[in-house]
């Protein structure tokens, strides 16, 4: 691989955290091999790559693993910076910009597991909640063209993938988030003209039918 | 204030994650100015201050805020960065760093709480996570002095307020965390001879003391 490099990417299809790394390693243009992961029967080289969490993604740079999304995004970002810096460099900048993509792991996930996995009362309240969060992320985006600015950043790493998510919430909830976030809907179609994404994130169709036959499995009806 | 900077940190005497503040601000030698927060009733600079959630604990620099206290230590790492570096400086041990600091977020808090919160099979369960999981972290410590090496570091300051709250996990769970992780503990005493640790962690008892009556005020038997 170019400059000795050796890239792997534990991974499986339909998780956001996965995408994540993708885009990443998109945006600097790294040549990588991608593995995907059975979760229902993970490799030996997954439970050593990741002994703690057992989870996806893993990046396993020159041998040595980086586990967590976005420890893995920062970690490709500190590596290979000469090329589309995706945090910004000055240190308030680069805090707002790990707030706001922590944010994002705390709220957007949870929100959208129970969107598919509740109904009733507990659904409408996490309909309810995603529109609040994706709201709190519009006003943040404001009239930027992406979160990081005038170019795609680290916020928009961390969103992004769950832009491909947003069918299956709104098949199953019977709502629409464009009609409440408009503008962050336009950010995510900005985000889809760039190859790193485009070329990324799953198919809109195949993760609902992903979350249908996992509903099944888990015994959801 | 030296340099002209100033520094204000909202915070509640409790909080393990105030406590992180202090210590790596104290590690820096920054000045600031201390303001307790009543968190039955928020002040307005609180809730101007971190308007997503709330929370203390909060660094204003420069009438900026920063939320969330990793990143909240990583900012202060960046801004006072020619006095003890906090973070490694090679990107792997970065990552590393910023993992068993998120680990001890994503598991210790919540272990910690269910042992003072619950009774019965659910204690014990949280009494076995936590201790599982202390001992993970006295594997990553090794022989090492320090998790950072041979100097204290991000993850010494992400984990060491916790050690403050183990009287009580102790007192709840009548369980002693020295008994399964010496080594552990011995790290614990060795960060207390650093003043910035020593001058940052509450009375251990006051903690105890602190739980006794939050428990009432939650109704928790």
């Amino acid at each position: 691989m170019a400059g000795g490099e050796e890239v792997v990417l534990l991974d499986s299809y339909a998780s956001m955290f996965g995408m994540r790394v993708k885009v990443a390693l998109g945006e600097k243009g790294i040549q990588y091999v991608h593995k995907e992961e059975d979760l229902k029967n993970k490799s030996p080289l997954l439970l050593e790559m990741n002994p703690v969490h057992k989870k996806i993604p893993v990046l396993i740079h020159n041998g040595k693993p980086v586990c967590e999304s976005l420890i893995i995004v920062q970690y490709i970002d500190e590596v290979w910076k000469d090329k589309s810096p995706l945090l910004p460099s000055h240190p308030y900048n680069r805090a707002q910009a790990r707030f706001w993509a922590d944010f994002v792991d705390k709220k957007i996930y949870d929100c959208g597991r129970r969107i598919w996995a509740t109904k009733g009362e507990e659904q409408e309240a996490a309909k309810k909640e995603l529109i609040d969060c994706l709201k709190l992320l519009e006003g943040e985006l404001g009239d930027k063209p992406f979160f990081g600015g005038e170019s795609f950043g680290f916020v928009d790493v961390a969103l992004i993938p769950f832009y491909t998510w947003f069918y299956t919430y709104e098949k199953h909830g019977n709502f629409s988030i464009e009609a409440h976030c408009p503008k962050l809907v336009e950010w995510a179609k900005r985000c889809m003209q760039k190859d790193s994404v485009s070329t990324s994130l799953a198919d809109p169709h195949k993760i609902h039918e992903f979350v249908i036959q996992l509903k099944k499995r888990l015994g959801i009806d």
